[in-house]
Order: C-alpha cells, then sequence, then structure tokens
C-alpha cells in the first residue's frame, strides 16, 4: 500500500533507537511527523540531537512538547539522584533501574496520540525495544499493545474507526546491533545521535552509564565504527 | 478494610464531577493528593475551583501540573473555536462534540499515574460519567477498565505488584441528579465548584454550554437549589 499521503506521528527522542524508527517509518512511505518531548531530562542535549535527526530524516515537521516530569520525580533522570555507571550486563539486566521514568512512555504516547488525533494520523512509531534494553516494563510488546487497545477506545476518532489506530514498534523483537544495522541500511547518520543519560556540559557522552554501554556493545556487536563522541578515552 | 494510611490520586478539574468524587475517595478512606492539569483550556477560572475544592474536602495536597495542549488543538477548549450554545438534549446526545479534547483523559490519567507511582500510590480517582455526559469516549467504563489493564503493564510498581493499581470511577453508572445527591450527602458544596466551558470573564458560567446545560439540569432533577452563578438570568 502507497502511503505516501497517509501521515504518522513518531515518537523522536534524539536517540539512536527512535532515529531508526523514524527511517523506519519514512521507509514505509508515511509523511512524518516528529514529535520530541523536552520532560525535565538531565541529558536535554538529546532534543539538539532530535531536531537533527528530523531534519536529516525527511520528516514533514517536528515539535518539541514540554512539560515538567520533574515535578514528580522518582528517577535518575528526572530527580537529583546518580546516574548508576559502570554496571555489567549481570547488573544491568537485575530488575528495573533506578533511571525508569515513572509511566514516562505512557505520558509521550498519550501526547502522541492526542497530536495524532488532531493531525487525522492513526499510525504511531516508538522504537521501543525489548532485547538490549534496560528492564524499563513501558518498552515491552505487551505495553504497546495495550496502548493500541487503548486508542483505540480513547478517542473520537478512534471510536468512528474502531480498530484503525495502531502503534508501531519495528525495533522491538531486534538486538541493539540488528538495530544499528537496520539504520544504516535505512541512511541513518548515527554521530546525530545521542543517548547518554549523563553527558558532559560540552555534549560529549560519559560512556559508562547503562545507556552509553548498551550503546557501544551494539556497534562492536555490529562490527561498525561508533561515531559517538566520548568523554572518556 | 482502613485505608487512611494509604494514598490516592484524584484528579480534580474543578467540576462538579471530580469534587464529588474526591468527596468519595475521602469516604473511602484514602489520604488524597489531588491531581489538576492547566492544559491550556478556556476555563481556566476553574483551576481557583479546584484549589478551593481541594481545600474544602480535605486533600492532604494539591497539586496543579501545566501542559499546553493548544499545541495539538482540535477542540474548542483548546481552539479559537466556538462553543456549541442552547443545544437540545437531542443534538447534545448526537454524537461527540466539538469540545471533547483529542486524548485528555488519557493524557490526564499518564500524569496522575506517573505521580501516583512516585508517590507509592495505587489507587487513581476519576469523576468520569457514562450517563449525563457528553458523549466523549474517554469517559467511557470500557475506557478506564483499558487504561487499569495498562497502568498494570507500564509501571515498575505494576509489575512488582501486578494487578495492583485501580482506577476507581465511582460516579461513572450515575445521572447526574444522583451525582449531586451522593456530593450532597458527603458535604461537597457545589457553590465552589466550576462547570462552565465558556464563562464571563468574571467566571459567571454562560449558563447555554452543554456543561452549564447538563449541570443545571441536575440539579433541577435532585430537586435541590443550584448555587451556580449564571451571567445570565
Amino acid at each position: 500500500m502507497d502511503k505516501s499521503s497517509l501521515p504518522a506521528v513518531v515518537l523522536l527522542s534524539g536517540g539512536l533507537d527512535s532515529a531508526v524508527a523514524l527511517a523506519v517509518a519514512r521507509r514505509d512511505g508515511f509523511r512524518c511527523h516528529a514529535l520530541t518531548i523536552a520532560y525535565g531530562q538531565r541529558h536535554a542535549v538529546e532534543l539538539d540531537a532530535a531536531r537533527r535527526v528530523a531534519a536529516a530524516l525527511g520528516a514533514v515537521e517536528q515539535r518539541v512538547f514540554s512539560l515538567d516530569l520533574r515535578a514528580f520525580g522518582g528517577s535518575a533522570l528526572t530527580a537529583d539522584l546518580d546516574v548508576p555507571r559502570d554496571r555489567n550486563a549481570e547488573e544491568m539486566n537485575s530488575g528495573i533501574p533506578i533511571t525508569y521514568v515513572p509511566a514516562r512512555n505512557t505520558v509521550f504516547l498519550s501526547l502522541a496520540l492526542a497530536w495524532a488525533e488532531t493531525l487525522g494520523a492513526f499510525d504511531l512509531y516508538i522504537g521501543v525495544n525489548a532485547v538490549d534494553y534496560s528492564g524499563y516494563p513501558d518498552c515491552r510488546p505487551e505495553f504497546t499493545f495495550a496502548f493500541e487497545q487503548l486508542a483505540n477506545l480513547a478517542t473520537k476518532a478512534g471510536v468512528e474507526k474502531q480498530g484503525r489506530f495502531h502503534i508501531h514498534t519495528p525495533l522491538v523483537h531486534l538486538s541493539k546491533g540488528e538495530i544499528i544495522h537496520l539504520g544504516l541500511t535505512l541512511g541513518v547518520d548515527f554521530g546525530l545521535t545521542h543517548s547518554c543519560y549523563d553527558p558532559a556540559p560540552d555534549g560529549a557522552a560519559c560512556g559508562r552509564c547503562d545507556s552509553c554501554r548498551i550503546r557501544r556493545d551494539g556497534f562492536v556487536a555490529a562490527g561498525v565504527p561508533d561515531p559517538t563522541r566520548y568523554a572518556l578515552g
């Protein structure tokens, strides 16, 4: 089906995964409206990355929506808590880490849904991943499936065209190395993306937080050069 | 069960229904954390009402969380569109009105969920109503049930205590007259609440929008005086 006239909303953080999700949405033929959420994250440098990625990957529009999840706190990304460093694979796989932001993807998908409905879009893309991920509950397929069901009940558009909303999660069953391969195939410049939770003031990646470690291991697994600018050798 | 040590998050708009929902949550024994959302609504006077209601009904805390849904528009409440006036019951029951705000209750419950998780609360109250309501899809029991399922999949707390999140909708099957009766039983002062979508600059209710008409008819049905201050006779 030619979807070139159909709009989609793509959640775009500025990280590696969401950049590939945007590239997939474009490959699928959608006109892509990229939604970036400024939620008070400590790594706000990713917002600049999102702007660069949206432009490079041909989004027809990018919006930055602001809401301050620091009002609720409860995460190392939104409260004054230390971001864990130098954890090995076993530590990273032992439970949900302190960088989990309460209900973040629920809030983000809700906002994407609101925008989609006003755009007349029924397709939402989110770059969640349940393989090389950080144990976040709202990155699992059962979560996105439940949100899809909710979307079709929650909205005027969903009621009028029951079952039409679809939450696309093209990366959910891929390893980080596979995501990187897919992105390269689709022309993603990973040098534009930002993953680090705890970057240096100049935006350089720490190389030591879970997000950096998963990303770095992904480039190794993919067997391609890592374009990330690290603060530490 | 004595829930006096248990926290709950109550969505409190400042309108009639959410005031009664808060009163019910208090009756149920919860420590109530009231969440009011400033979303760019044209009837921002309801935010003042919410503060008064929270204080009068013994919420332990009230927070006003800001996000600007005017960024998406698509509703007479958040865009430059006329609020319908003087519609009769048949007109009000014919489809979803232009005052529907895309995905509003999904966004609101998502934020309530985020706050609940940081508070250690598993109980959320929302004053939705599927009887004398305005045809909004996100006021139906199938919507809140789907959100409850989502909440238990979306969060760290939901994963750790599977099934524990509960979305309370104590008004969902009541008529407006019954809601008013219930509120009076629980000591709600409806003079503190605000329902009008299109108030005068001094906050007086228009008496003619759907929300005013449903409210006014509710007081008539309940057979009690309507304390609302109307701009028109």
